[in-house]
Formats: structure tokens, C-alpha cells, sequence
């Protein structure tokens, strides 16, 4: 059997103006790799009803797990909630636990605990919470999807205290093999070695810097034996060719 | 009418396994924006055939321009222009121009010119060639699909050939309050300000630092009066509550 698979759905139209550059989907994708889940799919979309909708339910549909950024906070473009709830025919509830951890954090500062802010309990029915250790107001996980706030540090915070309950695969083993040259030529030994060894993938991934190149072939796949022996045999061929080459580190 | 859409297809499995983190959607995200063109989705997707296919056809269809980058260089792994003319049910041919483009450019070099290398001379029938600045091979565009490089500064020269033939729009006016207080302070104002000003939207970005935290309200609108009242509007609200805020500039 393969590996889950997953997808992220960005949502926020910070994203796509380009005001706000994305940090989620890179860290998220490590993440999931290295606990042995296959990221499928980004995609980053807009603050709009019908669309959020329609994506976590296609996406949702199509892999074992999708993830969510954005949109969960407490002001009027903060829909996340209400779309995800309607994706799964659920309704959203003020949710008691998620109001105990809000009151909770707000009751020794300053902060006004205001409607606005109370909004931010409100949850799809029969959801389970994410912790947040930053600024508590929860996520949640409904069906397969993780719901998750779109700052960074707090998305960060909130996959740490439950990526352990997912179920995760192998982890894919990565070999980098540093080539001393132009990938054009290398490309025939990539290809061979990509022929000759099944359930691999050869990536290529030419470098530059001033006055000097070179291309990363990476070798990755799910078992040890297998990937070192196509890393181990790409190495020789490209020395054999002529050209320096070593694996990395 | 409102402005052109536009969608950005990133194919590579090296930002989905985290490797590489991606730099093209918010560069492009920022330059689509100050051509008042909206991009509406962005989408990272794997190096396989069939997914990139129907990706490509459904954004193409669903959008007035597609962006992709990535998998069009000399090695196995780049199956990007196969799939692009297989979405429009082209052949792929060897380009005459583009051969004599790559002629040029390794005539003078050490660098052999050999059958990997000829394969990005391969393009589909009747698209234009996309200039390549940096490294000779150019992109193309199919239709409404402009295709290009995944390495940032290539993607970059070659978007920077061909944008002023793209129709533009209106260029969206986007003008920042900053508020020295979070975000649930304000969240009514915001949402009053949505309310009253039509053909606006304002977003909410809670942001901390050390010691210090606040919320960049962003209004934004096409027509200057309108997000210039809303924008003075909403700074005005904001101090008549007792919050310090200043228009960014």
C-alpha cells in the first residue's frame, strides 16, 4: 500500500495579491514528508463562500487528509469556519470548551472578551478542537480536515499538538547526489537510472551561482536498499561520464 | 467589467516533498496585481502527466490566463510541454526557432549541445516562444497558458518579455491603516466599513513582535474616492475608540 496522501488549501487573499507571501505550504510540506504523508496538492484561494466550499470538498473527497490555513479569526473576512461547516452540511455552535480556553486567556489581561472575539468559539458541530499555544483560540479537526490559523508561528503551533494522531506512512528517504555539471549532461544517466530501478523517482535540479553551476540529481523512494543502490549507481555513471560528482551530506 | 482573472500552476514534486520552497506564486501574485489582473487560484501539482493535463484544462477554462512554471528543461523528469499540448490536443514538434535560438547560445561554450539538450526545442504546435533571457530555452504560450521555468530569476526575465502584451485591468488601490491594537478591537469597524462602501474589501492582519502587537487593516477597491473615504473612514472609527492608528505610507 502507498503512503496517505494530502492536500493544503491556503485560503486568504493576502496570499493572492501577493501582500502576503506564503510560509505554509513549504513548512507543511516537510512536515508531511517526513512523516511519511504524500502532499498531493496546494492550492491557495480567495475569502469567498462558494469557493472555500467547493474546494475542501473536492479536496477532502479526493485525499486521506486535507489541511487548512487562514480565515479563522475574529473579524467580518474571517469565513473559514462557516465554509467548512457548509462543506459538510453541519451547522457552526458556539462551542463550550472552545469559550472555557478563550475566557480563560483574556481574563487576566486587558483585552475586552467582545463578541467579536467570541466569535472565535464558534465551531462546526461534532468537531474536535486543535490547541493553540499562542493565542488559544482553537482550531478544529472535522471529518479529514485540519483547520488551522494562517500566521505561521500559530499554524506551526497547532500541527505540533496533534500531528502524532495522524496516521502517517514511510517516510520517503532522500539522496542527493551533487553533479559537477549542466544537467543536460546527465540527463541520459538520469533517465537510465529512473528505468533501471522501479519505485524510485529521479528529480533534476540545476544550480547557479556566480561562475559556477551544477545540478542536484535527487534520488528519493521508500526503500533504503533500492534508493541507495540507484543513488550509488547514478554516482559511478556520472564520474564514468567525466564530470565531478558526490552525494551529499 | 471587472478585470481579467488569471490562475498559476506550480509543477514539481520538489515543492510538495518541501525541498525547494516556492518563490513564483507571490512574485507573480505581486506583478498580476499591478497589472489589474486578479489572480483568482494558484495550484502546486506533481510531475505526472495526467494530473498536470486536467489541472491545465480546468484552469484554463475556468480563467482568462494561466501561468505554470516549471518541467521544461533537458531532463526525464520535464513533462511539462507533453502535457500542455496534450490539454489542447497538439502535437509537439521541434521548433526551428528555438533550435536556432539554442544553437546560438551553446555555439560558443564548452557546453555540448546534444539530444537532452535539443528537447527544449520541443514545443507544441503553434504556440509562440516565450524570450528566455538567462539560459536561451524558451517558454511558450498555448492559448491563454503562458509556460515557463520553475527557476525563479528565468521565470522572472522571461514574465518580464512578454507581460505588456498581457490585458491588464484596473490595478486594484490598496491603502493601509495600521492599528495599534488586535484585531477583535476593531473587528465591528471593519465590518461597518465593508458594510457602507461598496466595491471595497477590507482585510484584517494581526501581526506581533516582541513586546508589541497590532492589526494592518487593508482597504481595497479599484476606484481611488471610494477606498480614500473608506480608508479615512475606517482610520477615523478606529482613534474615536480610543485606538492609536496611522494610514501607512
Amino acid at each position: 500500500m502507498g503512503n496517505p496522501t494530502a492536500a493544503i488549501l491556503v485560503i486568504g487573499d493576502e496570499i493572492l495579491s501577493g501582500r502576503t507571501k506564503d510560509k505554509n505550504i513549504g513548512w507543511l510540506a516537510e512536515q508531511l514528508t517526513s512523516l511519511g504523508i504524500q502532499l498531493a496538492e496546494a492550492r491557495v484561494i480567495a475569502d469567498q463562500h462558494t469557493v472555500i466550499v467547493s474546494h475542501v470538498q473536492s479536496l477532502s473527497r479526493a485525499y486521506d487528509y486535507l489541511f487548512t490555513s487562514g480565515g479563522i479569526g475574529p473579524t467580518h473576512d474571517d469565513i473559514t469556519t462557516a465554509a467548512v461547516a457548509a462543506a459538510f452540511e453541519r451547522p457552526v455552535e458556539r462551542n463550550s470548551e472552545a469559550m472555557a480556553r478563550l475566557i480563560r486567556h483574556y481574563e487576566n489581561t486587558d483585552i475586552d472578551f467582545n463578541e467579536a472575539r467570541q466569535k472565535m468559539a464558534d465551531i462546526p458541530q461534532g468537531a474536535r478542537l486543535i490547541d493553540n499555544p499562542v493565542s488559544a483560540a482553537p482550531g478544529y479537526q472535522l471529518e479529514n480536515v485540519f483547520v488551522m490559523a494562517g500566521v505561521p508561528s500559530i499554524l506551526q503551533a497547532m500541527f505540533a499538538t496533534y500531528s502524532h494522531r495522524l496516521t502517517g506512512g514511510t517516510p520517503p528517504l532522500r539522496i542527493t547526489v551533487q553533479c559537477q555539471t549542466g544537467e543536460g549532461n546527465i540527463a541520459g544517466i538520469l533517465a537510465a537510472v529512473t528505468e533501471e530501478f522501479s519505485g524510485i523517482s529521479v528529480g533534476s535540479y540545476p544550480w547557479f551561482k556566480p561562475g559556477q553551476f551544477g545540478t542536484a540529481a535527487v534520488v528519493t523512494g521508500l526503500d533504503r536498499t533500492i534508493v541507495e543502490a540507484a543513488s550509488q549507481s547514478l554516482l559511478e555513471q556520472v564520474i564514468a561520464a567525466g564530470f565531478g560528482a558526490e552525494l551529499d551530506s
